[in-house]
């Protein structure tokens, strides 16, 4: 989630231009007051191609947030297989369909054995859902364990175990939250430990523990022997309980991390060397289409598929397929996991040398194409969000696309479309020290 | 729901082609058990046009079941608009576009005045949650009443109010049923006071009366006085709780219900005179892209959106917006609600001549093209399932594709895509009436 200083605000009217503010007016007439715009100075786009937006105007932004997109903006080949395929047919998974079939068979040939067998839907909200009614379902438990800033999604049910939402929306009684696993990971195999015991004492039980492997919102933590140490110690924690593990990899599956040689793998738990039960991945999975899923150990859903029955119309269907399936194609036939593994060390590479020569930056870090570094006040080393805010806004009027997140709202989120290249590195790194200095 | 009867089972392997039997087997090996296909002999489409889909083969079959392409299979102006989109540019809600705000206008327009404010959302299940979240929200209660074998979707929080999944899926003690308006609806009402009696003895009080204003999974109910005057008196007892009403127009909106110069509407609750807070709106919205959206009244909105942060990732993004647009304008230019009107009085003037000589169906009724007719069994005027299984697997035979729903999962349902022409329709008469004949 990003800070809520960086969205538009009825005090920003009166500088905007006449367009703008009419497609304001018309957009506040029409649409619920919950819906945000980015920037005091709102972006209409009307193009994009690769890693770059345009305005109506012709003016060029570099998109250093969006990770929906993630082999590139408008992807001709999956602009082409959508358009083909909404030409010819769309039904859903009802009828025999051999492009669900291939994308399958591809997609689960990425993950470990155990993990066989796919449900598709629509949404990453409605992939975590799914997950936890699958856990509560095989375990007989309902109690979930979060880390204390963890976003899952907006169904009912997971906005009941996504604290980084706060306020009202408050959570379950059966929601429990750990701190992360940052350095040496006891105060979360501590928490953890207090958190089972206090579902059971309350009759819940466990039900699951559920992670983002790249720990977005609890400020971005790369895998790391101290993670892989902790996040063991908490899985078997929960299993000696009767829990499930479930990895959220809707943000950085797909290969946002980045592959190597010596690290191929496409998702974070695998880096992580989590061994779940249930993996929920979407935004990145067709490009832009609404398209997620869950694959599971077959028993799991076995189980759930003899008691429950789960139709969800749009999943699966053939131009959602097609789309992933591109999508799945261009991020291997041009080696984007790869790619972000080398251009993101590289861009890490630069971020910290920056970071070094600037008292408002500090710890850079994350893996591949998802990276963060935090914003602070050079005074009291403390996280500086209205800092941070004017980074984001600062980088708006150089035509850079990002946004703050974490805990405090105070770290830069970087998460790019894949085919960032080295170029894009360095023009980011130009303009955020340029937004640095406007920042005195 | 359909009848679990007309799906595939493994007994029916042998009885398959070689293909057939081979992407089957596929299929099982990678996708969820849960997956269920159509029909002891499994169709496998290539492609669609109108209202027909065409197997490999270039076998041609009828489409009396799919709501969904609301404007035919693979429309070329919906095909077109997606395609355009999806080279140019597909971002999200956070940037400004003009094409979701020209949609947002023409949709809005279309609904009564005080219903003026669109948030969009991927899936009618999406749509029921958020309408709960917000009722909820809005009322301070969490009782929700719906009809006695209502479907409205499967996130957990909306199968815990759909009665049709049944089984271990079971309500939430939060949910009471009543029975849908009938006959004279004094039953629906006095079940309502009940409900709202044993909701507020509970500690729940009234969030919320939901209704499908099809009635579909309670076997089809066409708007009528009785129907206006029942659910007038319930919706009342629910305000007078503090409740607020919700309709779905998940599967009867857009059109389906038919209009006509004194019924013009595109909507279901406006037919049953009904004045509700939220209305959930989806299947056919986008011709078959995964989107959906809740109309409401402005400040049950703006209350949620100061208390609650909601953003969805793939709803209302541009690729989505052009369908759902593209769509909304064939469904008008080809006039395509009065064409449903009319033929779907027309079909409805064939089954009532078809059931005054045959004594397995019974009562035809619907409004529009959504249409439902019982199976009986003749010599005890009772629901006959196994009958209704049989004339939809002959129907297969005979190349219409149809299922049965209701209750007992022996009503004949008739919902297919919008420009169903009267020779579709005198073409499913006489493959309906041979399959009847097939009977005995």
């Amino acid at each position: 989630m990003i800070g809520p200083a960086t969205y538009y605000r009825p005090e920003h009217r009166a500088a905007l231009d006449e367009r703008t503010r009419a497609l304001i007016d018309r957009r506040e007439a029409v649409l619920s007051p919950g819906y945000r715009l980015f920037y005091a100075h709102p972006v209409e786009f009307v193009r994009g191609s690769g890693t770059k937006l345009y305005t109506r105007d012709g003016e060029e932004f570099l998109d250093v947030y969006n990770n929906v997109p993630v082999v590139g903006h408008a992807h001709p080949r999956v602009a082409a297989a959508i358009a083909e395929q909404a030409a010819r047919l769309n039904t859903h998974t009802r009828y025999l369909d051999e492009g669900l079939i291939d994308y399958a068979e591809r997609l689960v040939e990425a993950f470990p054995a155990a993990l066989d067998t796919l449900t598709l839907v629509c949404t990453g909200s409605e992939a975590n859902d799914l997950a936890l009614r699958v856990a509560k379902q095989a375990t007989g438990h309902r109690g979930v364990i979060v880390t204390e800033n963890a976003y899952h999604g907006v169904t009912t049910e997971i906005a009941a175990i996504s604290p980084s939402l706060g306020g009202d929306d408050s959570l379950a009684a059966w929601t429990r939250t750990v701190r992360p696993p940052v350095g040496d990971g006891r105060a979360m195999v501590a928490d953890a430990e207090r958190a089972i015991a206090a579902l059971q004492a309350a009759g819940h039980g466990v039900a699951a523990l559920i992670v983002d492997t790249a720990f977005a919102s609890d400020g971005f933590l790369a895998p790391s022997p101290a993670t892989r140490a902790t996040l063991a110690a908490v899985a078997a924690a929960v299993r000696a309980a009767g829990g499930l593990v479930i990895a959220d990899e809707v943000q950085p599956g797909f290969g946002r991390l980045g592959a190597t040689a010596e690290k191929p793998s496409l998702w974070g738990f695998v880096r992580h060397g989590l061994d779940p039960d249930l993996v929920t991945i979407g935004k990145p999975m067709a490009n832009g289409l609404p398209v997620a899923g869950l694959v599971a150990r077959r028993p799991l859903m076995a189980a759930f598929g003899e008691r429950v029955r789960y139709f969800n119309t749009f999943a699966g269907t053939p131009v959602s397929v097609a789309a992933a399936r591109a999508t799945w194609e261009v991020l291997h036939d041009e080696g984007l996991p790869q790619h972000a593994g080398a251009v993101g060390a590289a861009l890490l590479g630069m971020l910290r040398e920056l970071t070094g020569g600037h008292p408002r930056l500090r710890d850079p870090r994350g893996a591949g194409l998802y990276l963060g570094v935090d914003v602070v006040d050079p005074a009291t080393g403390l996280p500086d969000q209205p800092a941070a805010t004017a980074l984001v806004s600062g980088l708006r009027e150089r035509r850079i696309l990002i946004s703050a997140s974490g805990r405090d709202n105070a770290a830069l989120k970087i998460r790019p479309p894949l085919p960032f290249s080295h170029g894009d590195a360095e023009r980011f790194i130009t303009e955020l020290e340029g937004a640095l200095r406007d920042l005195g």
